[in-house]
């Protein structure tokens, strides 16, 4: 009877490129992960290409499927990327500037599996809402009768922030994912401070100069160029090394601004944080919530918006990029996702 | 057969409230203003409440209806407003800080109309949209291989960035209003000048400060403290007016600020300048273009962005806030606004 009818695979692959490495997921309809690999990253873009589609057919092969059998091939990057064309064009994290690089033409073509680019703040965004939504917010007493009624059983509201090479938010407004805008969500080229530090993108004064890993390398030099940079620095300041304290308060600071300025601007009810710097984990986000607190000191303005309690880390150890992509490829992503926002009143001394 | 159903009118009416005059529009289902009048605002909330009122009685009179036969009344209001309790917290033009005020209550429970309140930047965003959709771009080639395949056929897309006493935005992203989180589209409170003018919220060099009516008095004090200043501003630059100049450009450095980091932020298609500092006309538009073309002169990112064309004025002379709280009162809001982007493709020399 449906003879003709090839079995078809609900087995979508989420690609995330990243500056340092490319991981590569197997994903099921329910953005559920059940393969995983991470695979360092080549200085030619034709080497990582090559490489990381040998690792989704060794993936599918220990699926029991053939690349064939994809519903859909999803890959976030970081930068301007066009989701229609599935092209990139700025990437300085990867040093593509100016011409469009058409990625999904070039992945569809080897591979026969319709193919969708996306942005990696953008597709990470939407794997946090698939796979944990971000949606329990511990607030004041006042915060809550102002905006507990507003909120209560709208859909999934929130930020995504990625902290990493670069600076860049991802949405997910009443439960849809805000994309193909080409640029929703750059605010790491916002200019922060007049006649400040150059930045790659032409401009001085970029958030992205203040909360991203370059920060951390200028702030905390004793930590590396690494990832692991930030981990040290908050290690330092715990056991209460002078230096690392300022450093990490003047991150906290940048990042604090951030989710200010996004929070201002869209009115996102959270903001979660992830990206590789996301790994320092409850320091990182104690130190956010520091800072928030005092930007607060003199606003009752600003007090009374509660952003403390509407900042929390990513779930860590997902590959939330991934997940995403695959669910933005394989066409998950247009369900709006519902989930009534939780408000645990906490009385403050 | 229906004799015990009351004819209902399809006319609301719309309420925009500012700091020195409320207007009051009766509006029909398709947006049409039937009739508008303005009134100056008093000090006592109480009297100017009683005196919209009156006014309201008064147009639906003329109009041969009474007030119960509307079929909702809809208010904007500068400041942070909650749409579902219908309350006003924070609303420095009108002295309103911390205490929620019940404005949609009182007025329902003095009407017996279902009234909606309203962010009126909010509320603009969504006139604009039903009046005159802003949806046409003056691109160049490169920017249209860029972004219109991305663009076209997609709905509506804007923000309405209001300039008067308070810098807000409300946004229309992918056809809808985005509204019902309280504070979306206050980036007058965003900070872009660390330690700079203190502003009524309690922070320091809030965006406000620098691109709304208190900075054109700073700038340019000869032109007094009337919303007029910036015409006589942009008046006396026109005609070689080295302060003027100076006044007006460092304004417009301003507004570009402001329209930078809304769409690097959302990601908006284009930014329609309305309120009452947009009666100034093209000269404010073509000064915030060349202030934008400045701000790109060294970065080819925020160059292909082509802010310049995606800024434009509001349609002047029409009540979008009235019309727009009208449609959010009468439930209009919900449908999404399709309209394709249109695309006359400018090669630059």
């Amino acid at each position: 009877m449906s003879g003709n009818i090839p079995s078809e695979s609900q087995l979508s692959v989420g690609v995330e490129v990243g500056p340092t490495s490319t991981l590569v997921a197997l994903v099921d309809a329910t953005a559920n992960v059940i393969a995983q690999e991470a695979i360092p990253r080549d200085a030619v873009a034709k080497k990582n290409i090559a490489a990381a589609l040998h690792l989704v057919r060794r993936l599918c092969a220990e699926a029991g499927i053939t690349v064939p059998d994809l519903k859909a091939i999803g890959i976030c990057h970081p930068g301007v990327v066009s989701s229609h064309n599935g092209t990139i064009s700025f990437a300085s994290s990867l040093g593509i500037g100016g011409t469009p690089y058409p990625l999904g033409a070039v992945v569809e073509a080897q591979t026969g599996v319709p193919t969708v680019v996306d942005n990696v703040a953008t597709a990470s965004a939407l794997g946090v809402a698939h796979h944990n939504t971000f949606h329990e917010f511990h607030v004041s007493r006042e915060f809550a009768v102002n905006y507990e009624p507003e909120w209560k059983n709208q859909r999934a509201d929130f930020a995504y922030l990625s902290l990493g090479f670069s600076l860049a938010v991802g949405l997910v407004l009443n439960g849809y994912v805000r994309r193909g805008t080409v640029v929703e969500g750059e605010i790491g080229h916002i200019p922060i401070q007049p006649g400040g530090l150059p930045c790659h993108c032409g401009q001085r004064g970029c958030l992205e100069r203040y909360a991203s890993r370059s920060a951390i390398s200028r702030l905390w030099p004793a930590g590396g160029e690494g990832d692991d940079a930030i981990t040290t620095m908050f290690d330092a300041a715990a056991s209460g090394n002078a230096a690392a304290l300022a450093a990490s308060s003047e991150f906290a600071d940048a990042v604090a601004t951030a989710i200010r300025i996004v929070i201002l601007s869209s009115g996102v009810h959270g903001v979660a944080i992830g990206g590789p710097l996301a790994s320092a984990g409850e320091p990182l986000i104690a130190a956010v919530r520091a800072a928030l607190d005092r930007h607060a000191t003199h606003s009752p303005f600003i007090e009374g918006l509660g952003l403390p309690s509407r900042v929390d880390l990513a779930p860590p150890d997902v590959p939330v990029g991934a997940i995403g992509a695959a669910a933005l490829a394989s066409g998950d992503y247009a369900s709006p996702l519902m989930v009534p926002q939780v408000y645990t009143i906490r009385d403050t001394p």
